[in-house]
Formats: structure tokens, C-alpha cells, sequence
């Protein structure tokens, strides 16, 4: 048994370091040293069905440290999960292939997350253990419990020092995520060299300031029944997460090809060959489990069901609020609270909340209380000033399960401390909702560090975010066109001029035409609400919000006019804001920056 | 005297309580609670000189948790700050006041970096302290201690949470900064309420953990004597960095009006008003040491003085490489390494590094050794994987004399990290450098989420940033107009089209110029290196190089078509990315995306 325990570590090194060499590209150092733990997670531990990697209650596996993608991917292949067959190891790095330089859960199924940008995915399965938390906690009964599974990740040096791992293990500790077990790659080096010349600190103490519980695994290049051990203490440890810290040489093994996979390969595979019969009966007893529990539970097992699939209960989108005329103005912030509130009592796994700014994104919702260490079935999280590890957490929280859908919030600004998380939610498709307010100069006294200036463009241009800036009620609950005509005196004829508005200048833009339309000039004013959505829209639709014969046109918006040629053309005007902000009252900087309905008029009569 | 310290302090608080009930907007909590050691710092141990804010050898303060910022104006000005008199408090908040809503270096005379967005004010602290231990170790002689300051810091539990945080004090800790001296309000508040909610963890372990000196102060509200003690204590600790933890009550006093400013205001003015003589006499005394020092060190004393003033040595630019068309090609990151090492030659000043890609991003100054806690004289900084950190430690270092220039490096992609730090760079004019490799698709194998896409165009739409995408040497080494003609074969008529490229895709432009040339096409090809800089030009040299009537214009650049319009205008065609990338050989993936030459030429066809 030993021998082939052995053997299949070194078959992880080879298929690591032949995947490497014929990319010529890529690292082999991570999977090397760290092919023990892999092995014994995957071989020993871990409880999965090979053959549906989307089985729900599967243990979750995160590489934070995603350059070592290789570890997964030879793990993969070998427990026979049909996303990583040999011709994709052959294909490692190529175009099209499944087996991408960073591992990417859209391309590869058995890949729970999509890592490489350090730090993040050790955040990412913090999410997902609170998903475990929270979803055991909501729907396991003492008579079945249905949701019981590990969360463990492996990150290295790189993945330490980032300030996005610290904040999401405060939370973890504070959570007391108990079934998070995290494996910490202690090699002493990091691309620049030895770890000796930026990293000394002692991550033993800092974890047990964040409340973990620590194991030091001191041999593990070889010490596999230190590593046995560590997982065995680490899951009686129910309170706290666990870090094994296990001291490893980074492409520790160097093997001969004497010990290579071609030469033991038959063995190997033929040891790890019943991952897939396991698989099935795990699967197959859950599923059993599951019966008896939706005869029993028939309400629970309904709302878990929706979230097991994503399917979301017949009729939600009833439950958003229709505002009308007579509706009371109010901050979209606050109209914004009143959807996530109405969309929560119909859609079982939203959840979520801001980091410290609650009463001022207005994110918190009304019927439940907060999900903390032991009121884990509470829906309202508390990320505290922790913008990055948040992105990064919910993201995890959205791929736990596709029903799950987390949201999170802050001042707009502030999108720059968790844009890294923010992309990631954006490539790997997600599917997080992000709350941000404030999102202009009309935030007033707090000044230049609190007021966007570029945020809009610079998400604009990030691709496969659709972003709405909506004016109003109706806005704030869904717009399903990106642009559209809010009002227009030229009975059908072409308007004069078309004057176009967004979030709060909407109304400036409204006003203006009023004016215009005073002095007997044909306006149309339209809502340009989310970019992408217009974008979507056939090219007549397009035409007719913004008929191409009428090229006087102006924007307003408080915000970088960068990108608005787009829209309005090289012979429109594009009323914006090309520098920072400014502290004092809304008003007045709105007055002094020119973001006024008379700048629009007299825009307009400019290109008249 | 215990009496006038405790006017004094409530002095402090009134005066907070006052601003922020005039301009019904702000956050008078903390200057209540930390009015004690606002006090002691400013009243009883800091060294500055009122009347001479840039003094070189001052003490150095930060608001980390900038909100307060009334603590610091009300200090400012009963030290005799110009920049902080009794009418700039009472226009706290307003437009065009020296008091904005959060500290701000460019702004008010006194404060010495930009803080708000939390946890970066420790960042720069670090940096502020690092520049300290730098000079000190480069300039100082036995005989004369020229440079000798401190570092204080005050944050709160909000930065505490901040990734960045634990970022720049985990280098704090690996550099031995001792005369950086942290007081961190612990108040068990942020603004969701008790930190209970969300943030439990052992921070007094945490910072062991970093390597930092502990000091518990148990009673922050009155315990003056215990904060004056930790104060000398942490002096006594040269090579660790303090964290000085102060539990005090938020809006601690609640002062009422028998004990408010306008009826104490007199006597506690009386007490301040030493620090306007006192100051000078320190600068005095200083700058007779100085003199003594020029002229033993006549050497160093020059290169001191191009750090303390900022003039650059004259010539200095004479160093940049220039370089022919017989130079041989190469990437623009190794000739960024020439140019980088040809100005450290020159510019005393210089110093930097990466985020633990030295070798990737060619940042190391070859003559130079590491700055390390036992040599801090040398100038390449290892950072770590720590990119939000690194960039807000550059931003002290810049702010902490003129004549300090800082440069900081990663992949570009990786500005997500960090943007929060680059954005405070471009507010505060710290004049930083980010030398950011890698900057496309182009580098293949990694995959998409290495491969920057919506990077340039969200940095465009950024205020007061710098930005330039050279694409070979020369333009490594400067490009002074933004945009130039590399190639025109219209003889001075009107070109069919021009082809416009920035970095690499500079070459593909020119590949496409050729190819509709040898179709008898008139082709205008030009470089686009810096957006920012072209804006700057005059509309006759603008006009020059995009001459408005041709209006047949291709674009292109691996990155978002986003804003290009802008330049192409509606006619024209802009070729770029707007998905995200891909793993694969660099090649492939430009062929895939149609980032080629043939698709140039093919739109540059279709418009003619
Ligand atoms: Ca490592
Ligand atoms: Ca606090």
C-alpha cells in the first residue's frame, strides 16, 4: 500500500512536470512539493462523484495558489473525472483546451473556483464554507442531515501575503467555520527568491490572533501520516478553522524516470480506479438520504431544492415593487433596500450584506438577523471594512451552489479595494450582485477620496459586468432595455436634439428639456440606464432611442466623460467630470463643476 | 498643568464637536476619544515647526482613520498652523476651505499625506517611516545626525480590517522599522456598530505575529501618564515598529459648554502658543547643523539637498538611453531596465521595486542592494506579494520629501489590487511611478485572469494619471506629445487612412501600413503612446498628426475598444478586445482575436 501511495505522489509529479515541459510554460515547483497533501485529500479524504462533478454535497477543493493548477488537474484526471482525460494534460496551456494556465471552473468541471490572482482563493473558500455553514444550519434536521461537507484549500506564500487571505481568515475565525481546513504550503519561496526577504513574519501567531486553530506539519515532503493526522485533528475541531501549515520543498522529489508515470501508470490508475464507483454510491446514498428528507420536509426540501438547482420559484420577478408617478421620491439606495427585502421572501438563497456600511447602502434585510458563528441560518452577513475578501467571499458563496445568490455593497468609490475580486465574479460568471451607492460627487462633504469619478467608465470597459445606474423606483427593480426614451415633444418628427441622462443626472437632464422645450425647440430625453443591456438591443431598437439622422446630442453625467463618444457621437457634447472631486455640500459642487441643467441647455443650443 | 491639559483636551473635542455641527456633516467621535493622545503628540512630543510646515526633519503625523480629520485641524491650529485658522474651521466641510472632509496633503499645509479610504493611511506610514530609516542610513554620520524623526500613526478598528493594513505592518515588522509608532484607537466601534459584529479577532497577537512591540493602554480617556509612558517605552524599542493599543470611549467627554473651547479657549491658547518659537528654533538649530554638515560632507550634502528640495542634478536627462534603429529589439520591460538604472545613476532619489516579480518586471537597480531591516542605505525594495501595500508605501515614501521618487511594480492586471493606492497617488501628486509589465493578452499561457483587457481604458478615464504604452525604447525612455507620426507615404497630401497603434500592437499597425501601401494607399501610421499627454498638445499639432479631414481611421490595441471613439471617431474602426482572454500561446491568441495585421488591413479596406 505504501509503495503505491508512493507511486502515485511521484505519478502526480510527473504529470505535473510533463504537462510543463511540453507547454514549455508554466510552474511544476507547487505541484511537486505539495503532491503529498493532493494525494491524500484526493485519494483518501475528499468524498466526490468523479462522474457529476456538481453533485451537491461534495467536498469543496480550492487551489489559491492557482499557478500550481497542474496538482489539480493530474488529481483530476487520475480520480477520473472526464473534464481532464489524457489528450487535456497533453494539451495543458493550448488554446481551447480544458486544462487552462490558471484553473478556471467555467472551462473545467472539478474545478470549484477560478484562481491565480493570489489571495483570492483562499477567500473564495471562506465563502463556500459559509455557504456550508449557513445551508447545514437552514435545512439539516437531527434526523437527516443533508448538508455536511469540508471545504479545504491549499495556499502558499504568495497567497499569505496578500491582505485580501488576512481579511477573509478574520472572518473565517470569527464565523468559526469549522469545517474549512486550510493547507499552507510552507516552502520559504516566492518568485523574487527566498521568502527571507519579504516575509518573515510569523503566520502561526497571526492566525491565532484570527481566531484559527493551527497545526504545523513539519515533514511534508514525506511525513504523509503527519498530514493523515493534521486532517484527523483538524476535523475534531468543530469551532474553529483549521491552518496546516506543512512544511514543504518546493519541487521536492525531482524523480527519476524511473519512478515516472509511464512506468507505474498501470498501477497508479488502477489504485485510484474506484473513485468512480465510490463516487456513485456516495452519490446514490445522498441522493436516498434526500428522498426520505423531501418526504419528511416537503416545505424545506422545495426551498433547497431551488437552491440545489438555481431554478428560481415560479413567479419571483412578482415580488420586485412597480412604482408609480405618485410614488414618493426617494434615494435609489433606499429603493434599492426595498427590492432586496421584496426579493428575499421569494428567492431562498439570496443573502448577503456590506462591508460596515449597512444603514448607508441600505442593504440590510428586514426579516432575518445576522449570520454570525452561532446563528449561522440568518441571512444578513457582516463582512466589516473588508471590501476585497467580500467580493471574494461571495463569489465563493455563488458557486456553492447556483441558487445561491450573494450580494454585497459599498460606497461606489470603493470598488478600487475589491476590483480584483470584482473581475473574478465577472469571468467566471458568477452571478454576484453588487450594491453600490454614493456612486457620484452628490456624496458632497466626504470629498475626493469618497466621490467616483472614473468608476463608471472603467467598469463599462470591464467585460461581462452588466451595470445599471438606475434614476428611479422602476429603474432600481429592473431595466430590461439599457436606454430608452423618458420623454419627447417632437410628435413624431426628428427632435432637434436628444439630451441623455443617467442615475441622478437623469432629472438634470429632464429639466433641461423642460427649458428647451420653452423656447419652443423639439427634445427628446432618454435614460441611459446600463450600457451593456442597450447594447444587447437590436439595431432598430437602437435607432429608434437614438435615430442616427440626430447628431445633436449631449450627456449628463456626473462622472468621467471618457467612452460618451460613443454614444454621443463626434458632433455630440458629453457633460461629465474630468478631474476629482471636491469637498463640500452636493449642491454646490454640483453648481461649481457644471453638472447643471443650464450646461445642458447650453450645450444643446451650441450644436443647434 | 493638569488643569490646562485637561482644557486643552477638551479644547480639542469642542472644537471638533463645533466644525462638525456647523457644517452638519462629519464624524466628531473620534477626535473625542483620541483627543488625549492628540494632545500628548502634538502639545507634549512631536517635533515641527508651525511656521514652516515642509521643515525636513519634522515629526511626521497621520490620520490613518481620515474621518476624524477634525482631531488634526483642531491640532494644527491651536499649534499655529497657518494653514488652519479659526475661519478655516469654521468653513469645515465647504467649498474651496483648507478643511475637506478628510485630510488631504494638497490641500492643507501640515497634513502630510491623503487619507479616507482606510487602511491606506498606515500604508503611507509605513512608507513615511521607511524613507526616515532610508536617509538616515545613507546620510547620517557619527558626528551628525542630520536625519532623526519619528513617525505617528493613528488608526482605527476600520483600517485594522483593511487587507492593506495587515499588507504594509507585515512589512513594517520585516523591515525593523522602530521609529514607526502606531496608536490604534480601539474603541470597539466602526459605523454597523459594536466590533463584535463583525471583527473579534486578537489583534495584539496578530501584530506580534507581524513582529511589532505591543503596548496596551488600558484606559485611552484619562490614563494620560500611561500614554505618555507608552510613548517613551516604544522610543525605547529601535528595532521593532510599536502598535501603542489605546481603548478608549468613542465621543468619549461629551464635554459640556462650562468646559467648552470659548470659555477655556484663552488659557489653552496661551499654553499652545510656545510651539510657534519652539519650532523655529528646532528648524534654527537644525539648519546649523546642516551648515556644519556641508561642510564636512560636501558630497553628500549636495545629494541631500536634491532629496530635501526636489531639483533634479542638472543634466540628469542626459542619462536616459537613446537608441537607433540599429538598436536590437527588445522587450520595452528589459529596456525600462535600462532606463531605470541609467536614472539611479543620476537621481539620488530613486528607489523602488516589486511586488515579488523583480525579474518579471525588470525593476532591479543593478549597483544597488536590497533595502532590508540591516541595511536600509540600499534602494530595491522587496515588497512581496503585496500590491495595495506596495502602492501606498511608494505614496509615503513620495510625499515624505520632494525629492524622493518611488517607483513600484507587478504585472498590469494586477493594478486591481492596488488601484486604491494608484487613485491616491494621482489625488495627492505623490508623483509615483508604476512600471506595469505584461500588459496584454500577449502574455499568453497564464490566461485571462493574467491578461489585462479593460486596464488602459479604466486608467484613461482616471484624473492626473500619467499613462504611456511605449512600443520600443525611445518611447521607454520619454515620448513627450502623447501621439506622432512613425510613417506617411502621402507626400504631404491627405493620407487614405491612418493606422493608429500604441505598445505592441504599434508593429502590427505598421505591418498593416505596408501592406495597403504596396496596394497603392496612402497610409498614415501613428504611435498613441499616452492619451494624456496628447490632450496636452495644441490643436495645430494635434490636427497635425489626426488630421480632422480623414475621417478613415483603424485603431488598434490589444485591450477594450472602449473610449476609442474618441480618437477614430464614428466612421472609423477600432480594433481591440472586449471579451476576456484566453490560455494560449501569445500568437494564438492575437490570431484568434484578430489582433492581426490582416484585420487592419481588412478595416482599413472597408472604410476606404
Ligand atoms: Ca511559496
Ligand atoms: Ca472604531
Amino acid at each position: 500500500e505504501t509503495s503505491l501511495v508512493e507511486k502515485s505522489i511521484n505519478s502526480i509529479r510527473f504529470l505535473a512536470i510533463d504537462a510543463v515541459e511540453k507547454a514549455n510554460s508554466g510552474h511544476p515547483g507547487l505541484p511537486m512539493g505539495c503532491a503529498p497533501m493532493g494525494h491524500i485529500l484526493y485519494d483518501e479524504v475528499m468524498r466526490y462523484n468523479p462522474k457529476n462533478p456538481y453533485w451537491f454535497n461534495r467536498d469543496r477543493f480550492v487551489l489559491s495558489a492557482g499557478h500550481g493548477c497542474m496538482l489539480q488537474y493530474a488529481l483530476l484526471h487520475l480520480a477520473g473525472y472526464d473534464s481532464v482525460k489524457e489528450e487535456d494534460l497533453k494539451s495543458f496551456r493550448q488554446w481551447g483546451s480544458k486544462t487552462p494556465g490558471h484553473p478556471e471552473n467555467f472551462e473545467t468541471p472539478g474545478v470549484e473556483v477560478t484562481t491565480g490572482p493570489l489571495g483570492q482563493g483562499v477567500a473564495n473558500a471562506v465563502g463556500l464554507a459559509l455557504a456550508e455553514k449557513h445551508l447545514a444550519a437552514r435545512f439539516n434536521k437531527p434526523d437527516n442531515e443533508i448538508i455536511d461537507h469540508y471545504t479545504y484549500v491549499i495556499l502558499g506564500d504568495g497567497c499569505q501575503m496578500e491582505g485580501i487571505a488576512n481579511e477573509a481568515c478574520s472572518l473565517a475565525g470569527h464565523w468559526g467555520l469549522g469545517k474549512l481546513i486550510a493547507f499552507y504550503d510552507d516552502n520559504h519561496i516566492s518568485i523574487d527568491g527566498d521568502t527571507e526577504i519579504a516575509f518573515t513574519e510569523s503566520v502561526d501567531k497571526r492566525f491565532e490572533g484570527l481566531g484559527w486553530h493551527i497545526i504545523w506539519v513539519k515533514n511534508g515532503n514525506t511525513g504523509y501520516d503527519d498530514i493523515r493526522a493534521a486532517i484527523k485533528e483538524a476535523k475534531a475541531v468543530k469551532d474553529k478553522p483549521t491552518l496546516i501549515k506543512v512544511t514543504t520543498t518546493i519541487g521536492y522529489g525531482s524523480p527519476n524516470k524511473a519512478n515516472s508515470y509511464s512506468v507505474h501508470g498501470k498501477d497508479v490508475k488502477k489504485h485510484w480506479s474506484r473513485h468512480v464507483p465510490e463516487g456513485a454510491s456516495l452519490e446514490a446514498e445522498w441522493n436516498a438520504k434526500f428522498t426520505e428528507y423531501e418526504k419528511k420536509y416537503k416545505e424545506e426540501a422545495a426551498e433547497f431544492k431551488s437552491i440545489i438547482s438555481g431554478e428560481l420559484p415560479a413567479g419571483w420577478e412578482k415580488a420586485l415593487p412597480a412604482y408609480t408617478l405618485e410614488s414618493p421620491a426617494d434615494a435609489t439606495r433606499n429603493l434599492s433596500q426595498q427590492c432586496l427585502n421584496a426579493l428575499a421572501k421569494v428567492l431562498p438563497g439570496l443573502l448577503g450584506g456590506s462591508a460596515d456600511l449597512a444603514s448607508s447602502n441600505m442593504t440590510l434585510l428586514k426579516m432575518f438577523g445576522d449570520f454570525q458563528k452561532d446563528t449561522p441560518e440568518e441571512r444578513n452577513v457582516r463582512f466589516g471594512v473588508r471590501e476585497h475578501g467580500m467580493g471574494a467571499i461571495c463569489n465563493g458563496i455563488a458557486l456553492h451552489s447556483p441558487g445561491l445568490i450573494p450580494y454585497c455593497a459599498t460606497f461606489f468609490v470603493f470598488t478600487d479595494y475589491m476590483r480584483a475580486a470584482i473581475r473574478i465574479s465577472a469571468l467566471c460568471e458568477a452571478g454576484v450582485i453588487y450594491v453600490m451607492t454614493h456612486d457620484s460627487i452628490g456624496l458632497g462633504e466626504d470629498g475626493p477620496t469618497h466621490q467616483p469619478i472614473e468608476h463608471l467608465a472603467s467598469f463599462r470597459a470591464m467585460p461581462n459586468i452588466l451595470m445599471l445606474r438606475p434614476a428611479d423606483g422602476n429603474e432600481t427593480a429592473g431595466a430590461y432595455k439599457g436606454g430608452y426614451v423618458i420623454s419627447d415633444n417632437s410628435s413624431g418628427n426628428k427632435p432637434d436634439v436628444i439630451l441623455i441622462g443617467t442615475g441622478s443626472e437623469l432629472e438634470i437632464a429632464a429639466k433641461a428639456g423642460e427649458e428647451l422645450r420653452k423656447e419652443g425647440k423639439a427634445v427628446r430625453v432618454v435614460s441611459f440606464v446600463s450600457w451593456e443591456l442597450f447594447d444587447e438591443q437590436s439595431d432598430a431598437y437602437k435607432e429608434s432611442v437614438l435615430p442616427a439622422a440626430v447628431s445633436a446630442r449631449v450627456s449628463i453625467e456626473a462622472g468621467s466623460t471618457f467612452g460618451w463618444e460613443k454614444i454621443v457621437g463626434s458632433k455630440g457634447k458629453a457633460i461629465g467630470i474630468d478631474r476629482f472631486g471636491a469637498s463640500a455640500p452636493a449642491g454646490r459642487i454640483y453648481k461649481e463643476f457644471g453638472i447643471t441643467a443650464e450646461a445642458v441647455v447650453a450645450a444643446a443650443k451650441e450644436l443647434l
